[in-house]
């Protein structure tokens, strides 16, 4: 269970006490609001606001006065087209706030993106939790040979085992040595009065980057999307890229018009070099290419025959 | 009036237009969406939108699972604390939207803080209306003779009559120009079916900085905060100033518990060079002080006695 | 001339001034430090200082501890790696400042760009020139009727003129009125000891959007880029488009191997959308396509074939 | 020794490799180019690389053609006016860049501040070395009971002992399990060819937070001293303070006249609230004060007599 147990009361005061407001309404993300949605073994994203919508973009974009909306087939044209255009000013009007947990080794890929604000949970002045991520066994992957950051083919048996081992046994035994330096036991209880407790700021230093952290993230649509596109991009680690694909599924909640539109032109989409698009004019013209004679490098060409296998044929 | 009337019934329909949210919702600015505050001669502040309150600043800085809210008075004491202390993260998670309407020369100042979301009306796209700013008599003044940034005493008579004169003048002779230039009459018609309208992009470029242009402003609390405690000092050109103190009070309706700690710790603070805090600690003692002795350069020792004029009796 | 006379001593003394230095030197852009790149009427740019080269994208991508460079081939390798998958952060540890004067319609579009530092010429401090921007009569050119934010055929004979008359006349008579509003002649002496002048940050007030404004700008490679990309581009005005043109000899002569990649797989570079990528998909397969088989609007299938004119044969 | 062996014939490259510049340069700082200054067990702080100098600022100050610089005690006033007065964008004109090698968990704190750039060592891509963060005798203390984030007596003896055995033994088993996950001796080679080597991404997260990782950090000289003001205060950490204030020596080296009003108007000075600036006059006044009518609460009022023993006195 991802909501310890002593805060399930404020989940449901949270949604209990509904208000009245002139705002800009997400229904279908109303309906998300608050309850977590677990990831990896212990973690999760909880949206826990947000501003504006579909039409806020469309208002902005207007500067008008009033809800901007014409009609739907006009909103999504025009969301369309900003983004096919980079006009990029109007998505940063909606903005969304999410609290996350994640693997700390996670959070610092995560928190690489600068253009967001960030509340996380300090182990200089709390104790952490006894929580850390342990692999599903279909993540307990070998190094790829072809790419220095990705992986390859699946352990198993004798190989897989002895990583969890590994793994396992040195985050219970980290952190027991932790909770001994600060001579702390599982209630947070002083384990002996006589002795002093390592300052916190110290003892967290013993946790390995498995250990769960967690924070409040607020960010524009913009910059969302930005993000979004990078990690739910297949080359992102596993472990942040299953974070990002749940987030699509809010976005696609929040605002669906700019959901679509971005499915169109930033994940499905294809960026061509100089190089690569003067070779589709010249194979729609009929000329046979190879790697040769296309003016790339043995890695270019292979990238573009991965999008494009009909230029081979 | 400073909506016009054609937009009317927009803000008509978003005023009659609530809906239910589990958000954080701020009664009191409730209250204010919408409406224009009109300041200036033709400008307008409106709040748009926003997120989050004070309780969603003690929630994020509990990094907390409920409403963060335990009591008004704990909730009050931490958030002196964050800001005493200079903890700015949790105030980034509140959000506040403005459509604003003001003159080119004050948006040129607006827009130097960064920290913000912008998207401004353009007069590349879209036709300027003829409205420009004419200060009102009693801020037409001379030039500070010992500020080179600041204003001095009221022109009057004959003296004030000529900068009114040139200033309604220039604006009026200039618009009328610029919409010769497009061929345009005051309905949009085109005046002259047999001759070429100017491109919109430069036919504005004969419009002084004094009109009138509008944009859509969302920042976050942290950053509203630095910008008022800029905008709203006596040293701000007033022009824009006006606008400052009239966001104090939207600061006020939104987040009463930040409000009271930033009037308490940035608005009515006082800062102290390590020379000052010395003079102030010598003075404590009993020694008599003046600027020979005290450390400071002239310009520094008048600006500490206008603080504290005590240290010079 | 773009210098004025009074600061050519000024630059003669910074062009006289050679150091020592352990840094990363570009010789290229060494020799183009200082000088006034003239650009429109009045304006220029200047680069006044930058730091790194292509070396230093290579030596901070490998956290490296000496200079990062192995063999030429190689370097070029790795940046053209780096663009090509959005590897922007080696990038942003290289950085330039300039120097630019430009017409204030051109600074309100340029100073959009938030993630750079500036430093802008006062009006509130210091009096203006009397220099405002004329265009070329091979730039007076009609309001497209196609793009809202485009320009069509050039204006001649008497519809020139009267433009040209209007913006010399208006610019003219509105300085002579903010000189007279202030009190100052051409020389900056007092017309009459015996009137106020009017405060300076009042007066300004009065001039058109012409008129110059002058800037230190300074930003990271990975900024300067996205800058270039967006200004260089077609679509933007002519009047901001003319600096960003400039600025590419400045990159290629800063750093041949950025320059070269930014060439190839931004500036000269296609991007696609999901349904654009299948459309060359099912071309490559010898598909007829037209615009209703495509399952593109009107306007994206002839944006499409703007660039694969082949798809339309 | 901080810079492996293999590495110093790079630095030996780097520190013979003048070239001629006619940028700014301040030779203090040439000197102190490329060197690590060691910091905790195995840490560094490298300057690689810088722009502007003091001269600079006061250049972008007076939008200036030439040096800007006049006579040195007008630079100084001029430094000194714009930092006592918060006028921030001249010294974003300077920069900085540092390699820097630190523990985990302080590179977390450190990558909090935004507004830098950043490139790190990426232990998705690399293997991290065996190099873990053991901290002095003298800093092994215990938790403060004031102060939630804070420290207090030093442990001695068998307390002492216990909290370095745990930290060394976690460190090295954690690492040999990294190690054979990976599949690899520490020469880097295959421990057994029949077995896989599990993916970096995946290994690395058996490490705790006290191992050593680098990166490239490149700052503005006015968010450098933002950093500095909130690092190098007594409240910081021991384990980033110490890393701030080596950088205290380094802006010292690099801009003096800014060192010098950074000592005094920001390091060294003092903040008063709207209340206790009120006590202060008062109590120059004449009036003796205690908490009670001094309307500070208890903790604050504390604050206040730890800066200004005189008033309780």
């Amino acid at each position: 269970m991802h909501i310890p147990e002593k805060h399930k009361d404020d989940l449901q005061d949270l949604l209990s006490n509904a208000s009245s407001t002139l705002r800009a309404t997400s229904p279908d993300l109303e309906a998300l609001l608050f309850e977590p949605i677990p990831i990896l073994d212990h973690g999760f994203i909880r949206v826990v606001d947000y501003m504006g919508d579909d039409a806020a973009i469309v208002q902005a974009a207007r500067v008008s006065y009033g809800k901007g909306t014409k009609k739907v087939s006009e909103d999504q044209g025009l969301i369309n087209y900003l983004l096919r255009h980079r006009h990029t000013t109007p998505f940063e009007m909606c903005e969304i706030k999410f609290h996350v947990k994640m693997p700390i080794f996670v959070a610092r890929q995560w928190l690489r993106h600068r253009t967001a604000n960030v509340n996380e949970y300090s182990a200089r002045y709390s104790v952490m939790d006894r929580e850390f991520y342990i692999p599903a066994p279909d993540q307990i992957a070998a190094q790829s040979t072809s790419n220095n950051q990705g992986r390859d083919e699946v352990l198993t048996g004798r190989d897989a085992e002895r990583v969890l081992d590994y793994l396992k046994h040195d985050a219970l035994l980290t952190y027991k040595h932790y909770q001994e330096m600060m001579n702390f036991d599982d209630e947070g209880n002083i384990i002996d009065e006589a002795r002093p407790s390592l300052a916190r700021e110290l003892a967290r230093m013993n946790l390995p980057v498995n250990f769960y952290t967690q924070f409040y993230w607020k960010i524009d649509l913009h910059n969302f999307m930005h993000f979004l596109s990078l990690r739910a991009d297949p080359h992102a680690q596993y472990e942040i890229r299953i974070y990002a694909e749940k987030m699509l599924d809010i976005l696609k909640a929040w605002a669906p018009m700019t959901y679509h539109a971005f499915m169109e032109y930033k994940m499905g989409s294809t960026h061509l070099s100089k190089t690569a698009t003067e070779i589709i004019k010249r194979r729609l013209k009929g000329e046979s290419i190879d790697q040769k004679s296309s003016g790339l490098g043995a890695r270019e060409w292979r990238e573009l025959l991965d999008i494009f296998p009909e230029i081979g044929e």
